[in-house]
């Protein structure tokens, strides 16, 4: 591709309202341009970045035995009546009319039309198992979409539903999709993680996330240092034992402390002068319209996922502030165990088992407890369970090994949902007794476009993208340093011609532009090889090769730069 | 593909409801499925067929030099307000709100949005000329979807826009899309014209249809079968000097005679025995509001298209039976020239000019009028244009050869644009004088899924698909006879992978099915080559290699099996 020639509006400035590196490099390096909130169009340099992934899938896929189809966008509201899902689904569901006045919706997702198409073809066990993907555009009404592609409106994504005779069979596909995607990722070029994750409103009971590894990540992932083991935060145990600064204590008992306006952690436990592992915080919550305590260490911090699934709550809330003071007895920060309304159920980490003569709120305001015990002196024992998020200092649930907490971007989701589909919309097959059972299901997504973002994310510098190279819109850029210099040009010409001849996607920087633009726009692009054709040609023959990502630069013969970069992509 | 695991659902029976024979056999060959009026679902084979076309389009596009990118589906109502569309498109356009009650619609083509990215991004002459394409769904909510893909809702388009500096630039411009539309319908191994064409309500002043010829097509073209002249009869001239059966004679008075209940022309001219080519029809109709009477030959047709052009009307439709009886004085059947309201414009066709002594209505119930004129005997004489349909009767108007009236179906049409978009719109440049000035546009587009069901409209038989090899999903099947018998099995298996490794697309039936359904099978879903391997292979060691298209069969010792069936691929 000639530059001179090819759609690549880069920008010198950073886009206002761009506030994550991904988003701000995808706008300079003109690869997308946004229409609306969350809506982006894809110019040419970024719809070939999205096209190396998409084939990446592609073929990653079909090697799984997933074979591709094309599902419609506009889905009638009829099929999402069947589930349920019309009416629960929220906004994010952009539902429309038609001219006939039929309503009907955007496919955020596609599990009813997959589990309608299924159960009008497939009749019985012979035709199991099943798995149709596709790679298509899919729209969701966020409320604040925002960072580019890594949380937008519309965006392209790979979604496939499998459908088994039994739970073994999708245990098998499960796998196969679980390695797939392992692939998938690693032909990428990334440093991801697959986690254990939270099916959320998808249902199901086993579902994995995979993770790209970036400290811009809006997910937290723990993982072993010693084994394979990963997780969401959400969804990772907690030792029921932790570092416990009160083992072996006798038991006091409680005094009342004045700590006027003292209500954080910090500012109780810097008045008293005692550690955050000995002060138990009480928070209030509101679960399907019932009033919850939930009590953690002061160094500790609730789950609100874990606590969800722990009452087996629709809908969780922090209370507002009447709510807190009705039912504790004091404003906000002065809470504690001791004190609550009799309707108020209390919850405990089960970390906070074994403390003794802790510190908490004296549900008055203005003063808190100190060397309080469960089941003693009006502070009732309460129902314990793991509801903290995980710290580094937690070990392993698998092997006790020491676990890393470290930032991610979910790229790729896999569910086993079992029959939930199936059964509401009647997908049966015929087994080998003649039998009529449901399909089981398991859906399997991966969100094309922000794999982009993410890559960028995981890979950028101060001076632009530094693509992985499976990635890469091209693998070299040929960087002609003065088109007006005759020799230079057709010397750049040749190397182009010679990288394309080889298979490379190359870039022939051909513009009339001084050589600091050229460079800063090489840089912004993250072309990973950057071939420079200037004034060493004229004096000793030779051109520079230098890596995009760690700046590493060759002076080689023209005749061989282009083997010479190919080897260096190798 | 193993078609014992190929998601390949065909139908036996002829579904009910598709009308022809692209709609039924892509249903019965498990190409697609219906999810909801015009909206269908492509399974496997039906995607893979989508992808040969989009792969042709794709690379002789890229190959003139357009660039690929991925607009929006939803649009901002907005960008429709600037070019008036969004009032004017009428009930096509599928209008939405989103959660926070902003207006969109679903693209069911681009210029507004391509239009507004360019104006942002493109400054200076430098820029041009740029041709931007991409291949994507679109949205149109037609009032009657119907013949499956030919005429659906939600469908998959190669739209392309052109920006040039120029008319001259858009003319060099226009002729590479042009040529690149010939090629692309050339490789898809389809018999087709390029013809001249309304431009409609896109607008513009220069458009080109590429019809693919097929008897089910819904426009008709008529072309010279002696110079390279084609033209949607919709357009086409006809020849104002019709072979006329007065030429010649001596003016008559008109007299009255009765035609009791004798209203078509074909009633009327038995009744009175004359040729209908002596016979003026008289049609009313409302132009805007205003009425317009239209007179062509017995013979010939009114061509609302060309009438509408010459009117300069924004909207044409038939009169009502009042409004004719009103304005005409007799009830429909027996108008004529003769006693019209002073109110009624009246356009003749241009063939008429020179008839004499015709028949026409009376203007009064059950009589016509026999040896009329033009000017005489209170007949005034009307204005003359060419309204009439061109008939194979007519001349080329390029080169007066012989004119073919052929049906045909569009699956291209190419636009110039000129600068309507850009100057509602803003879009402009700077010249080298730095003067600013509006983008001169062109818009050209392609219907992929429509070119799929054009090409099995044209390429099918009794038994099913017949695929032009470039579009077919596979070139060869294997069909093994009987799949319990291990030697057959074996050879079957060995000749597959001898396709694919000499790169074929092959499809394996090892299906456990009697011959005859496979060879049901084979047929419906036509694929080129089939190879059979069956009881032959143990008398003499030889398959069965057949042409789908002409049933020829050789006999092919297995080993050679594969290289033969590529050969006659080739």
């Amino acid at each position: 591709m000639y530059y001179s020639r090819y759609f690549l509006p880069t920008l010198k400035e950073t886009p206002a309202d761009a506030e994550t590196a991904s988003h701000r490099l995808m706008l300079r390096a003109g690869m997308i341009r946004k229409l609306a909130s969350g809506i982006y169009t894809y110019l040419p340099l970024g719809l070939r970045a999205l096209r190396k992934v998409e084939n990446i899938v592609r073929e990653e896929m079909n090697r799984a035995g997933a074979q591709e189809v094309l599902l419609p966008m506009v889905q009638p509201a009829e099929l999402w009546q069947e589930t349920g899902r019309w009416d629960r689904y929220g906004k994010e569901l952009l539902r429309i009319e038609d001219r006939h006045g039929r309503a009907a919706c955007l496919g955020p997702t596609h599990e009813e039309v997959i589990t309608d198409l299924v159960r009008k073809e497939v009749r019985s066990y012979r035709d199991l198992p099943l798995n149709l993907y596709q790679i298509a555009t899919k729209f969701r009404d966020e409320i604040r979409p925002r960072f580019g592609l890594m949380r937008g409106r519309e965006f392209i994504m790979k979604d496939a539903y499998s459908f088994d005779a039994d739970e073994e069979g999708l245990d098998r596909t499960y796998q196969a999709m679980y390695a797939a995607y392992n692939r998938i990722f690693e032909r990428c070029g990334l440093d991801f993680r697959p986690v254990e994750a939270d099916t959320g409103t998808i249902g199901g009971d086993t579902s994995h996330e995979f993770m790209v590894l970036a400290e811009t990540g809006e997910d937290v992932v723990a993982a072993c240092t010693a084994c394979p083991f990963g997780a969401n935060v959400e969804l990772a145990p907690s030792s029921p034992t932790p570092s416990d600064p009160t083992a072996g204590e006798a038991e006091e008992t409680p005094r009342r402390v004045e700590t006027p306006g003292r209500r954080t952690v910090e500012e109780v436990t810097a008045f008293l002068e005692v550690p955050a592992s000995r002060l138990v915080k009480t928070l209030l919550l509101v679960a399907d319209g019932r009033p919850v305590a939930a009590l953690v260490r002061g160094d500790h911090e609730l789950n609100e996922v874990k606590l969800q699934r722990h009452l087996g709550a629709d809908t969780l809330a922090m209370a507002d502030e009447a709510t807190v003071r009705r039912l504790t007895g004091a404003p906000v920060g002065f809470a504690g165990p001791v004190r609550l309304d009799p309707s108020v159920r209390v919850v405990a980490d089960h970390g906070l088992e074994s403390l003794r003569n802790f510190v908490c709120g004296a549900g008055e305001a203005d003063a808190h407890l100190v060397g309080v015990n469960w089941g003693a002196h009006g502070c009732p024992r309460p129902e314990f369970a793991d509801i903290r998020l995980v710290t580094e200092s937690d070990p392993c649930p698998r092997c006790g090994g020491r676990l890393e907490l470290k930032r991610g971007i979910e790229v790729g989701h896999i569910f086993k949902l079992g029959t939930k589909y199936s059964e509401a919309m009647g997908a049966t097959f015929l087994d080998p007794d003649g039998k009529e059972r449901p399909l089981v299901m398991g859906c399997y997504g991966i969100g094309v476009g922000r794999t982009v973002a993410a890559a960028i994310e995981q890979n950028h510098d101060a001076d632009g993208i530094v693509f992985p190279v499976p990635l890469a819109p091209f693998q070299v850029i040929v960087s002609v340093m003065n088109v007006r210099d005759g020799a230079l040009r057709a010397a750049g010409e040749e190397i182009y011609r010679a990288l394309r001849e080889r298979g490379a996607e190359a870039l022939l920087d051909d513009r009339d532009e001084r050589a600091g633009v050229k460079f800063k726009d090489a840089d912004l692009l993250g072309i990973p090889i950057r071939i420079t054709v200037g004034r060493k040609l004229a004096e000793t023959g030779s051109v520079e090769v230098t890596r995009r990502a760690t700046r590493e630069t060759e002076d080689v013969p023209a005749a061989q730069a282009a083997q010479r970069a190919l080897a260096m992509l190798a």
